[in-house]
């Protein structure tokens, strides 16, 4: 079984492949390589498990691999730097193609790489988890963090193609899974009501991992996300409208460091706080608020902000995010489920009740 | 007197300023800022010199400035991220404007800064030296070193408008201003012959660093890089015409240490061997090679290979320069004076002929 699904951007258009058994398909990568060279990169977690098999499918390049430490602390500049070291140790050209063999860190950082090497090289995402897949498979968003703020170093840079293997979620521990179905939830409170309701029947076959189920969902998150990307490439306006959740999230994880509060569950709490606030303003209803709380608790998500994080610390972390416009923190809340808006007419009081709520 | 040029590449044109005082101009700044927020970026040599004039022209912005050391030996990515923890510590937006006030250096890596903060907000050049006015103003090539190789990580960004303030010349060091005569000459080289012969008629009165003449030396060499960069923005093909004498003398300034050999410096060693392959090609004749020795020692140039090259020193480093197509070094080659070309078929017992005539 495979999806295919074609990202809409002129000429950086590029097609997502969603089905069981990808990794072993050869003929999928060598259609989108061009030149001899090859830089596989992953992670000590996702080496011992594909990247055999993913050499094995490109053993008629000159290809090499960099193996570089597991975690979002390990996202920066310095750890970036080491899959340059490959590059020029191999002395590979500017026709060389980056492969991402991992989660949203190997992608983000694999495709910033690719974005500065000789200022330009074409990449292959091969995401590993649901997470990446439904995530940064989408928008060519492409990043390392920098201590004082998560993906403030980065490039809009598109992949010459994603293959999902919905194969590799079964290797995947359940936190994992849950972080990535946090991504597949947003997009139902975004924009699509209906995929909500899906999610919400499914909630349990997704969890136990059932592989059709898993292709609908990440082919529904990919291509609602793909009509928004495609109206707003660069993030200039409704493109913000994907960080439902996010600048709470963030917030939370700069504040507990990085590693320790995995994306999605930041993001999950995130939606619930961005609901809470909508609930206040009276924009959504106090049973939409609860079928949120239920479906993240079904997806085995947190919905409280985890102990030690202060309202203080809250306004500080949010104000340096990226969404703040001349000094005003621009959020994504919702009025109902799949109506969410970008909005600064929100009451500061309100803000600030949900905050103290959020406490633990 | 304030020259206009204007580099036109599509949505991403900008204008390129020329004359002497511009720096004390505050509404050429005003017109390109388009926020509140405001970093300069500048080095330590520059900022006693320039900063002042420049942030007092800055008044009405939230303006902050980061000093970094200056040489090229500082372009790499840890000394980059001094550029992102000030603006992260000031907390800017996306709607920051960062400007270079400085070389080469500076404007490279600001313009890289620029491009992956946030992923991606404006810029401004304000280049302080003449290499950076003729070079670095025109194309939008950023960039930082990396260990095993000179400008490998970086991007295509181009600024919103170019400051070239003749009158920053007179602070110039003589080598300094003798490494922007290099560039300038070379825009004579690949398709410029009258301009070569305008500077063999007037190169003591630059010399002098007399004004008028400056400013129209700038103004030509920015036009002639302008005319090809509008051909080939992403350097694809004509474009690498712009790296005459560049791939032997980037060998020179890796081999030698960056800071040790100034740019402008390689450069002119390196189309001078250019210029020996192409006559020992018969592409060339030895009176034309002569007249471009003349010109470069006439601008104090140096035109031999420093003491302790080895020429398979120079063979493995111009192996991983960004002009490898293939494992064949592509070299910039001439059929004679202003006729410049892109070649793969010189004979390589020439290139070693070349190598070896030009070791001490």
């Amino acid at each position: 079984m495979m999806k295919t699904l074609q990202v809409s951007l002129a000429d950086r258009s590029y097609p997502i492949y969603i089905g069981d058994g990808l990794l072993a398909q050869a003929e999928l990568l060598e259609k989108h390589i061009k030149g001899t060279e090859v830089l596989v990169v992953t992670n000590t977690t996702i080496a011992p498990l594909y990247l055999e098999k993913v050499l094995e499918s490109l053993s008629v390049y000159n290809c090499r691999s960099v193996i570089l430490p597991d975690g979002e602390q390990f996202k920066n500049l310095e750890v970036l730097n080491q899959i340059f070291d490959a590059l020029l140790e191999a002395k590979f050209s500017r026709k060389v193609t980056l492969i991402a063999l991992g989660g949203g860190v190997i992608g983000d950082m694999t495709g910033f790489a690719a974005a500065s090497y000789q200022r330009g090289v074409p990449f292959i995402q091969i995401p590993t988890t649901l997470l990446s897949q439904v995530d940064s498979s989408v928008g060519g968003k492409t990043a390392v963090n920098h201590a004082l703020g998560k993906n403030m170093i980065g490039a809009f840079y598109q992949p010459q193609c994603v293959i999902a293997d919905t194969l590799t979620l079964n290797t995947l521990e359940d936190s994992q899974l849950a972080s990535g179905l946090a991504e597949v939830i947003k997009y139902g409170l975004i924009n699509d009501a209906d995929f909500f309701t899906w999610l919400e029947n499914n909630m349990s076959a997704l969890l136990a991992r059932d592989q059709v189920l898993l292709a609908e969902a990440i082919e529904r998150s990919c291509q609602d996300k793909a009509d928004i990307v495609a109206q707003d490439e660069l993030e200039q306006g409704v493109r913000a409208l994907l960080n439902l959740g996010h600048t709470f999230g963030h917030a939370i994880e700069t504040g507990m460091g990085y590693g320790n509060f995995l994306h999605g569950e930041g993001v999950a709490v995130g939606m619930l706080m961005a609901a809470d606030l909508s609930c206040r303003m009276g924009w959504m209803t106090e049973d939409q608020v609860e079928r949120i709380k239920r479906l993240l608790i079904a997806a085995k998500l947190p919905t409280t902000v985890p102990e030690g994080m202060t309202a203080e610390q809250f306004m500080s972390l949010m104000s340096v995010d990226k969404k703040v416009q001349d000094g005003q923190i621009r959020l994504v809340l919702m009025k109902g489920i799949g109506q969410a808006v970008i909005s600064d007419d929100y009451s500061k009081a309100s803000l600030a009740d949900t905050l103290a709520d959020f406490q633990s």
